[in-house]
């Protein structure tokens, strides 16, 4: 095999809840493209120096080396032209940029606000001093304080998650009959969440759960995420 | 002219600042249809009694009538269909709705949550108690009280803005390097707000401002947003 994704991984190597990850692998899917991963964690730089950078996901694609989920996403999409699009047209490319934004800006940070505490405790830990120390610097807080705030985080997920209800009230994905890569991006978020979370982001019941199923069942992957 | 638009004013005839009018005016511009507007007051129900509902935006377009600002943009956009498309290929369809149901959970709210108070104010006498009763039921709150939060309010809108801002750091328009259906949406929340608020909602420099001036430019429309 000759494509590899370089996949953030947590103690237990099965363990892939990088949402960043997911959504190269769901593009990877989309494209009906095989690949395997390589489990990484955040102190691996050396094993990644040779993309340039020191984040996941990394692609290798023959003699193609990607890194950044949005740059991998644009990359399949010109390199793959006769597979299924990622984007439709030039407005709903657009729009789903809009789409990113809310979800890394918004939606993101509302589920960082329960998972931080859990990630750090499923990371392996040589990876725990360099999440915490980032983590805390960026949400100006530290871990435990995040902890004690856990059942307002909950809540607030709740109303942050309404104009997605709202859409799956009206259609079956975020892109209408069938899923792209803003589903991609939203659902990356929430198999972080689903995957890493010590209590669940939603009742299983929900039609959030529904339509994460609905995804990977469009594209014949595992219920249960694993890598 | 056989084409109307019943638009939703204030006191002075001239303020017509429905969020929702907004949107169907945008669309009518982006069809290159030329149109007439009616001022239209809340409690004018009789006036639009034809409509077989209460609210407006109601088109007149020569022996059809429609209702319901999103269904007179599929009305359009099936009725003029050489004229440039309000939503792109079927994903950006779908897309708009997202934009639509987060503008409408979440934008509209944190707008009214500062300018409800001032929209009692420029109402005509007659439409004031109906619009009390409603949107006091609607928020749970008085209008006094909302008032009393306004600068909090204002602060939490410069968050909920992020992800446009996010948007328009990337591209010139919501959908991309012209403005559309999703555009319009947005456009009409945000002219609501600049309309109606007794203070501005951001800054005359701010990219939303600049944004707002090149949709009105594209369609060749006053940045007064005159009716």
């Amino acid at each position: 095999m000759s494509r590899i994704l370089y996949d953030l991984a947590g103690e237990d190597e099965s363990l892939r809840f990088s949402p960043y990850c997911w959504r190269a692998k769901m593009a990877l899917a989309h494209k009906n493209l095989a690949y395997d991963t390589q489990p990484w964690r955040f102190s691996d730089k050396d094993q990644i120096a040779f993309s340039g950078q020191g984040k996941v996901p990394v692609l290798v694609d023959g003699s193609t080396i990607v890194a950044d989920s949005q740059l991998i996403a644009d990359y399949l999409e010109e390199a793959y032209p006769h597979e299924p699009s990622l984007y439709g047209d030039a407005p709903g490319r657009s729009l789903t940029f809009f789409v990113k934004s809310w979800t890394e800006r918004v939606l993101h940070r509302a589920i960082a606000l329960i998972v931080l505490p859990d990630i750090h405790a499923k990371l392996a830990p040589r990876d725990r001093a360099y999440f915490r120390a980032t983590r805390e610097a960026a949400f100006k807080r530290t871990l435990e304080d995040i902890a004690t705030h856990r059942h307002e985080a909950q809540i607030a997920l709740a109303t942050i998650l309404q104009p997605l209800h709202a859409t799956l009230e009206q259609q079956p994905f975020i892109a209408g009959d069938s899923p792209n890569y803003a589903d991609h991006i939203i659902f990356g978020a929430l198999a972080w969440g689903r995957l890493i979370s010590s209590t669940p982001l939603f009742e299983a019941n929900d039609p959030l759960a529904r339509w994460m199923d609905a995804v990977l069942e469009t594209y014949g992957l595992p219920a249960g995420l694993t890598a």
